[in-house]
């Protein structure tokens, strides 16, 4: 079998150990003879996979006992709902930075719930950089400042996160666990699993405990978050092998050395690509502006349509994978999350060097 | 690998077959390179897992072409919600027949929307029997008609739909799949996926697609079926694992022959365990009222707490998974999904017969 050099958007990249143990016990599940996915929710041997996972994540990302570790569903989307409908209460306002389609979106649906408004935005430029934060600008009765730390499709990333006078809430889909950040800064982090945690299906956040007392009453009772904390999220039945994967990739994780390793290695990573890029010549041309850069999803064009086109279509025949733009951009993608191995990355700037001489 | 006899009540038994197959393609998805956890939801080769799903459910439930198929998150406790938000709408009355602890849950969300009826129930005699047809008592200006197939906890089933003069709509999370029945008499069927369908983690609904012009503007986007309507299902990343296996399991039930095939196989396994209940002198005591059993979940009491846990002690002994009742009713519950094979249930059945013997 030869592994794709997968740079995939999301679903994307699973490390290869992880795959290998779930391949192997898929039939049999530590003995039980069942499949993970055939454990009840509330067996034994399912407490200790859902535990481990929280546990985990704790562990690895510092997470203070302030802060509680809840496992949901519907992706970062439902989020974006969720968010207002718990926290946009008692007529105050939803403050947004606009750094990509995805802040959009959350401040597409937070309009649905109550007041809002656009604290920063780099919307001008195409979303090519993040606001710096002395340019962020808070509404009066703030009930919260909405950020996306990454923009999956734009390429940029948040370094330093703002100091905000009011609760800091976080989409950090396409970046949690990539880099070491401080939990005590947020309320509230969310984040769909399927680019640094694991596959498509389960919903993480981190939750400061004490935002659970501000929740209105008679909210539904999945779109309370009061309802995960309270249930350990197990209220009804969790996306149990989501969670099982989550837990496998958190171990491994742990196995590399942690976040810190994963983060040097992440910077390695998207340096060979971002090298590739600045030293062509201007042949790729980056999206996002240099302060702004993610190590996550890596954003140039090409000098045109047509040799944009032989790019991916050459790629394609080396094995390359998900290095198509998204349409907000053009040009190509990839996304280097904490699965894609320096090996592939290698390759891809390797290729990206070779190109304009054969093809260009 | 010696199988558990898995009765569990869901997450529950799968079909071997399809697990032995996921494991086998589980690190490289027909030649990609990749498991299909890995996939992009938005390539090709997703996109046939997608449809292939959504193409063999239509076929072996005969879903007409009135009605759309669409995957959700968030399982039946998600529905409870969006059931009302999207069709309790101009002051109209949702309607619900209590036939247990999950139809009361469905209500309990409805009456944080609108207006409430109970139209009939069992719960006076501890949901020991379904409702017949002619008790049904509709309100007036009535939403819809909301029901409970079949009742996991009490271990009742619907036999016969009724013909209401309103919209008809049922939560079949444990019994879809698993006998013949008419999609065209309901406007609306949703189940949570860990049942009879795959692992848990994906919610199915099939939905007459003229209600969904009935759906007030302004809904958050995640809880508005038409999101998932006009967009294949595909409006943000779904659980593209949990569909996969969803398309396993269809692939499989098609092998067998179909639903009628499976629903005569459901009707001998729980047949030989009903025999074990009715042969045993009143050791064993049936929950559900004869013309309301249940041919998924099998619930029967024992003389006393203590030879009950002796019963589940042994049972666990002999490699029986699952058989604790739910703590409403006590003594014990044989969960017998399509998954589990005949086998189990005879082996099951033996045991019942035996343990009065040398243990009662």
């Amino acid at each position: 079998m030869k592994r794709a050099y997968n740079f995939n958007a999301g679903p994307s990249a699973l490390p290869l150990a992880v795959l290998q143990r779930a391949q192997q016990e898929l039939l049999d599940f530590r003995g039980t003879g069942m499949s993970v996915m055939e454990l009840s929710h509330r067996s034994k041997e399912y407490d200790e996979v859902h535990n481990r996972a929280k546990q985990l994540l704790k562990e690895l990302m510092n997470i203070p006992d302030t802060h509680d570790v809840l496992f949901l569903q519907g992706g970062a989307s439902l989020q974006f709902s969720m968010v207002p409908m718990n926290f946009l209460t008692d007529g105050r306002v939803g403050n947004y930075v606009l750094t990509g389609a995805w802040s959009e979106k959350a401040l597409k649906e937070a309009k649905k719930v109550g007041e809002t408004h656009i604290a920063a935005s780099s919307k001008e430029e195409n979303y090519a950089y993040i606001p710096a934060n002395e340019s962020i600008q808070l509404s009066e009765e703030a009930a919260y400042l909405h950020i996306t730390s990454n923009n999956t499709i734009f390429g940029t990333q948040w370094n330093e996160f703002p100091d905000a006078d009011t609760d800091l809430i976080a989409d950090m889909s396409s970046d949690i666990l990539s880099r070491e950040i401080d939990v005590a800064k947020f309320a509230l982090i969310y984040a769909g699993a399927q680019k640094n945690l694991g596959p498509s299906g389960v919903t993480v956040a981190i939750i400061r405990t004490d935002l659970l007392e501000r929740i209105p009453e008679n909210l539904p009772t999945m779109l309370d978050y009061r309802t995960y904390s309270t249930s350990n999220s197990l209220y009804n039945t969790p996306p149990t092998f989501a969670i099982y994967m989550l837990s496998l990739v958190l171990e491994w994780v742990k196995e590399q050395g942690g976040v810190g390793v994963i983060e040097k290695r992440n910077q390695e990573k998207a340096g060979v690509i971002y090298a590739a890029i600045d030293e062509s010549d201007g042949f790729y041309a980056p999206h996002a502006k240099k302060d702004s850069r993610s190590l996550m999803n890596i954003t140039f064009t090409l000098p045109n349509e047509e040799v944009t086109k032989r790019f991916l279509a050459e790629a394609k025949e080396r094995g390359f994978v998900g290095l198509a733009g998204h349409r907000s951009v053009g040009g190509c993608r990839a996304s280097v999350y904490n699965a894609v191995p320096l090996e592939a990355c290698e390759a891809l700037a390797q290729f990206m060097k070779e190109f304009p001489k054969y093809f260009g």
